[in-house]
């Protein structure tokens, strides 16, 4: 069974208008004006974008039963009329996360950096979508894709500044964030 | 960082010869007489193949790090000298195991079913690399390349019946076994 592919092709064609290319770590993107997004046979081409991005929907690595009880009661799905507002954030970490243990990973992600407890927070206000792009090759590791409508802007910034202090995000070593408007 | 990437292709080439290419479970992979490998620049091409499989090396997935320390001790690398026997096993597991959480995967994998213990007991005479090919969208979700001498053929086999004894390998949905020599 084959999992659902995702690309995120930027240049001049798309549904969302981008509003800022802003590098966190590492080596920016190249700007462009918009940016298309969909999973499968939705998937924009990839020839004449400025830049695509590739990912799959996989199974969740970290979260535990109980957690997972907790955020599907309250996890939005995509598209509601009212989010106007998206950010695409693609992460790549270091070799040195890679190389730990899937224990390791797992006390750093979440019993010392509350990853999943810090987005369970923003829910149902910041819908997000995780999407595995280590094993397809490409420059990234992860990339999240965020919904979310005007009001609830400044709530997707404390969102994304409470996890870039975390200890999970020493192992970040480049992330971009795509802010975009529809 | 991109991950090594490994391809298998079975047609008229290939340093191993293969002996048998026999289902475990759900539909099987055409014969061939030959069987090729390798990772990256090395991997042969999959033009002309009977078929081929690809996959890539990615970080451990349930390993903790007490295991591992254990594993490193131990394991051997592949090519040696005296392993002129070899089988591959691409697996594919049911929905039903991608839907488990993780403390739930890894509770099945080590607690109940012992996989990494089973596995470490045949080190170091049964050498072992595991490929990720899920999100790749090939047919199989896990492709695992052994290497061993011919007297531990009977060890091989009791490595894997005892593999498939456990809870874990009631979420195999597909399994063929292609032993070879060179």
């Amino acid at each position: 069974m084959a999992l659902t592919r995702v690309r995120f092709a930027a240049g001049r064609v798309g549904q969302w208008k981008i509003d800022e290319v802003r590098v966190v770590r590492g080596e920016t993107l190249p700007d462009a004006s918009r940016l298309a997004h969909g999973e499968d046979a939705a998937a924009p081409p990839a020839q004449g974008a400025s830049w695509s991005l590739e990912g799959v929907r996989s199974h969740e690595r970290y979260t535990e039963r109980g957690e997972r009880e907790s955020l599907v009661r309250v996890q939005p799905g995509l598209g509601r009329p009212e989010s106007t507002r998206g950010a695409l954030i693609p992460i790549c970490k270091r070799a040195s996360w890679w190389e730990l243990s899937q224990d390791e990973r797992r006390t750093i992600f979440e019993d010392r950096s509350h990853h999943i407890a810090v987005g369970a927070h923003y829910l149902p206000a910041i819908a997000r979508r995780l999407y595995h792009a280590r094993e397809l090759g490409g420059p990234f590791d992860f990339l999240t894709w965020f919904e979310f409508a005007p009001e609830n802007a400044g709530a997707f910034d404390e969102l994304v500044a409470r996890l870039r202090e975390t200890e999970e995000w020493r192992y970040v070593d480049r992330e971009v964030e795509i802010r975009v408007r529809r």
